[in-house]
C-alpha cells in the first residue's frame, strides 16, 4: 500500500463511528504516518551518504555532465495518474543527487558558494522541518528572536549606535528594498500617488555595478534608461568627479537623481568604491547613499538588507511588516548558527584565511608560465587568464585576443565533462574571456589552489 | 577542540610542505569534516525525534508560549567571540524546536498549513543538502528540468496548448510579477523610460483582494492610491456591474486602466470572482486579467506564478532568466516530490477529502448551540462566531455585536497559553471578530473538527 493514503476500505469496518460525506471517509486521519516517517528516515540516511559524507571528498566528481535532452531521459520526470512507492522515490533521490553539481565540493568555484558549512546545514534543516513563517510572533516567536539579535550584533559589529533590516531571499531582492528606500526619502507621497506625474527619477551606480540594478529600476517604475553609469578607473572603482559631473548633467536635464548605489566588491573584479568621496557628494547633493555590502558574501550567508537608518519601511502600512513578501523563511537563523558555532573570532579567522590563500593564488599566477593577471586584485576576486603554449610567442594584437577569447570557454567544456572542478569565466568591459576565481570557502587549501592551475594547464595545454 | 577548525599547531609539524601567508597555514582543510559530519548526523537524529516524529501526535502541544522577554530570557541568542561546542548547538537546537510554534501540528489552523508532508520535507531536505541555484543549466540541471517538466504537467492538466511560469518564494511576489506583465503589456517602453511622464496607471481588484495588491502597486510605483477597490456581493465576489463601472470612471478622470486582478479564493471568506464575466469586460476594455489562482493553496506548494501566455519576461535583459532574483530555490522540486508520490489522483483525493471535512464542519456548526456561521462557504474556508452563554439571549444589536467582538481574541489568548490548538481570527469589513477555519490538511480528521469546536466551547463558556 502507498504511503499518503490508508486503505479506506480496511478502515470502514474498524471504525465503529464512521463518517461519510459525500462518499468520503472522515475519520481519520489517512495519511499514513509510520510509512511517511520511515521515508524520512531513510532519505536521510541517503542524503548523509550521498551528500554530507561525500561533500569535502576531492575525488569525487564536481559534476557529473549530461546535455539536457540525455539528462531527460535519464530522470524520470513525469507525474502520473498513480503514486510512487517509497522505495521507487529513494531511487530517483539518488538520480537528482548523482545529477546535480556539486556546489559544496571544495573544488567548485563557478559561484560565491564556501563550502558545506555544517552549522548552516542543521539550521537549514530545522528550518525546512519546523517550517515556519517569520511574520508574527504569534506563529514565529524563536526566529524573530533570532533575527532581532543578530541584527543587533551585527549593527554593534560595524559600531553603530542604531539601524533596522531584515533579511531577504537574495541580493537582488535587497538592492530593490534599497531603492524602494531612496525613493520613499525622495518623496513619501510615490507611495501612495505612484511615479506618473512626478519629475524623472535617475540613480547613479558605477559601470561595474551588480545587473540586479536595472531589473530593479524597470520593477519599480523608474526605468532602466534612468539608471546612470558612472565611469570607473582601471581598477573598477567608480570615479567621484565623474559621478558629480554626471549629477550635475542629470539636474541640468530637469531630471531628479535621488540616489548613488556604492558597490563594496563588485561582482567580477571585486573593486570597492571610494565611499567617503562618494558619501561627501551625495551629502551636497541630498542623495540616499545604498553600498552593495560584502560582508553577505564574507560571512556565508544569505544576502541581508541591512541598516538603513530609517526604521519607516511600511509599504504593507495595513499589517506593519516590512517585507515585500508575506511570509518568509527565517534566513537569519542559519547565519546565527554558523556565528554561534564559529564565534566571531572563528568567522574573522576564515576571512583572514581566504585573504592568505588568495594572496597566494596570485603569487602562483605570477610565477607560472602561461597564466596571466587581469589586474592586481583589492580583495579576494582573482580574475586571469590562461595563455596555452600556442599563443604564447604570439605579439599581444587583435589576433592573439581572438584566439585567446576562445580559450576560456574549450577549458570549462573540458572541465565540466571530466568533472573536475567548475570555474566560471566572462569577458568584461573590452577584455576577452578570463577564468574568475573567488576564494572564500573555508575548505579550500593551497592545494586545491596548486590544483585549479595545474588542472587549466592540464585541459589547456594543447590549445 | 571545537569543530570547525583544526589545531593549527598540531598541523605544521605534520606538513612537511606547510605554507604560510600574512602567519596564516593554508596547508588544509582547516574545518574538521569529521567533527562537522556527526554534528550533521546528531541533529538530523534530534529534527526526527523531536520534530518528524512528534508531528502528527494530536497529544503534543501546538505551541509552548512565552512573552517576548521570558522567551529572551529562556534561549541563549547572543552570539560570542568564541564558538560553542557540538553538545550546546544541540540544547540550542532543542530549546528553538521546544519554543517554535508546531505548525506540523493537526491542530494547527492558524494559517494555511497543511500539516508535514513527508515528500515535500524530503525534497527540501535534498534542497538545503545539495543547495542549488537555479539560473543556468550548468550549475542546476536536474531542478531545471523538473520545474519545466511540472510547469508543463500544470498547464496541460489546465487544459492549456502552450503557457510558461516561474515558481517564485510566495504570493505577493508572484502578484507583483503579474502587476509587471500587465504594465509591460500595457506599454513595453515603461521598462526603459519608467512611469514618469506615462498617463496614470489604474488597476482594479475587489475589495476582498490579498492585501499585497497594494503593496505591489507601491512598489513597483504605480502608488497605492491607483488600485481601485471594487464592491463585493455579500458573499465577498467582485461584482462585474461594478467593476465596468469604475473602469469607464477612470476613462473619464484620464486615467489608464490596464489591469484587473481578480481572486479565485479570497483570503478571508474563500470567494470566487465571476471569472467570466470580468474577462469579458477586460476583452471589451482591453486590460490583462490576473487571477490569483487557489491551486496553490490546494497543492501544499508555495505559490507559483503560473501560465502566462506572454513569454517575454525580460527585465533582465542581460541574462535572459524570468526571475526578479537572480538566484532562486527549486521549489518547483518539492511539489514534483509530492506529486510523484501521490499520483495526481493522491491529490485528487486530497482535495476532495478536504472539501467533504468542510462540509461536515459547517453541519455540525449550524447544528451546536453556540456558533454562528458568517455566511455559508463556498469552498474550504469556514467563518464563524461563538457566541458564549452569557450573550446566547441578548439581542443582536450593538451591545451584542461589542461583546461579541472581544470573545474570539479572548478565546484565542487562551488556547495559545494552554497550546491545545491554534486558530485565527478577524473582524472584516464591519463584521465583528470572528473564527476562520480553513481545511486543507490531509492529515485532519473529522475528531479533529469536532475537537475545534469543543475546544473552543470547553474556552469560552464561561464568557
Amino acid at each position: 500500500m502507498l504511503p499518503g493514503a490508508v486503505d479506506q476500505q480496511e478502515m470502514i469496518p474498524s471504525k465503529k463511528n464512521a463518517v461519510l460525506v459525500d462518499g468520503v471517509v472522515l475519520n481519520g486521519p489517512t495519511t499514513d504516518a509510520k510509512a511517511g516517517e520511515k521515508f524520512v528516515e531513510e532519505a536521510c540516511r541517503l542524503i548523509m551518504e550521498e551528500v554530507v559524507l561525500k561533500a569535502t571528498d576531492v575525488n569525487e566528481k564536481v559534476c557529473e555532465w549530461r546535455p539536457p535532452e540525455q539528462l531527460k531521459q535519464l530522470l524520470d520526470l513525469e507525474m502520473r495518474d498513480s503514486g510512487e512507492p517509497p522505495h521507487r522515490l529513494l531511487e530517483l533521490c539518488r538520480d537528482v543527487i548523482r545529477y546535480s553539481v556539486k556546489t559544496n565540493h571544495p573544488r567548485f568555484f563557478n559561484q560565491l558558494y564556501a563550502g558545506l558549512d555544517y552549522y548552516s546545514l542543521v539550521a537549514r534543516f530545522m528550518t525546512e522541518a519546523l517550517n515556519p513563517s517569520v511574520y508574527t510572533y504569534e506563529v514565529s516567536p524563536v526566529f524573530l528572536l533570532v533575527e532581532e539579535a543578530v541584527l543587533k550584533k551585527m549593527i554593534e559589529f560595524i559600531g553603530w549606535k542604531e539601524g533596522d533590516g531584515i533579511f531577504n531571499p537574495g541580493g537582488s531582492v535587497s538592492n530593490m528594498y534599497a531603492m524602494n528606500l531612496a525613493r520613499y526619502k525622495y518623496c513619501p507621497d510615490i507611495k501612495e500617488k505612484g511615479l506618473s506625474g512626478s519629475p524623472r527619477l535617475i540613480l547613479f551606480t558605477s559601470a561595474e555595478c551588480h545587473y540586479s540594478m536595472k531589473k530593479a529600476a524597470s520593477f519599480l517604475g523608474i526605468g532602466t534608461e534612468n539608471v546612470c553609469f558612472v565611469e570607473t578607473d582601471g581598477r573598477g572603482k567608480m570615479i567621484p568627479e565623474e559621478l558629480e559631473k554626471q549629477v550635475w548633467q542629470a539636474r541640468k536635464e530637469g531630471a531628479a537623481p535621488f540616489l548613488v548605489c556604492a558597490t563594496s566588491g563588485t561582482t567580477v573584479l571585486g573593486a570597492f568604491d571610494p565611499l567617503d568621496e562618494i558619501a561627501d557628494i551625495c551629502e551636497r547633493h541630498n542623495l540616499w547613499l545604498h553600498v552593495d555590502d560584502l560582508l553577505k558574501k564574507c560571512y556565508c550567508a544569505k544576502a541581508s538588507y541591512l541598516f538603513q537608518q530609517d526604521k519607516f519601511y511600511d509599504v504593507s502600512y495595513d499589517t506593519g511588516d516590512k517585507s515585500i513578501q508575506c511570509s518568509r523563511r527565517p534566513d537569519a537563523f542559519k547565519f546565527w548558527m554558523t556565528w554561534k558555532a564559529l564565534g566571531t573570532s572563528g568567522l574573522e579567522e576564515r576571512v583572514n584565511r581566504a585573504l592568505a590563500l588568495s594572496r597566494y593564488l596570485v603569487d602562483e599566477i605570477k610565477k607560472r608560465e602561461g597564466f596571466k593577471l587581469l589586474l592586481e586584485p583589492e580583495y579576494a576576486n582573482i580574475c586571469f587568464w590562461y595563455i596555452p603554449p600556442s599563443l604564447r610567442e604570439m605579439e599581444e594584437g587583435p589576433e592573439f585576443w581572438a584566439k585567446l577569447n576562445l580559450v576560456a570557454p574549450a577549458i570549462k567544456e573540458r572541465m565540466m565533462k571530466k568533472g573536475s572542478l567548475m570555474l566560471g569565466y566572462q569577458p568584461h568591459r573590452g577584455k576577452v574571456n578570463f577564468f574568475r576565481q573567488v576564494v572564500i570557502s573555508p575548505q579550500v587549501s593551497r592545494e586545491d589552489m596548486d590544483f585549479l592551475l595545474d588542472e587549466i594547464d592540464l585541459l589547456g595545454k594543447d590549445m
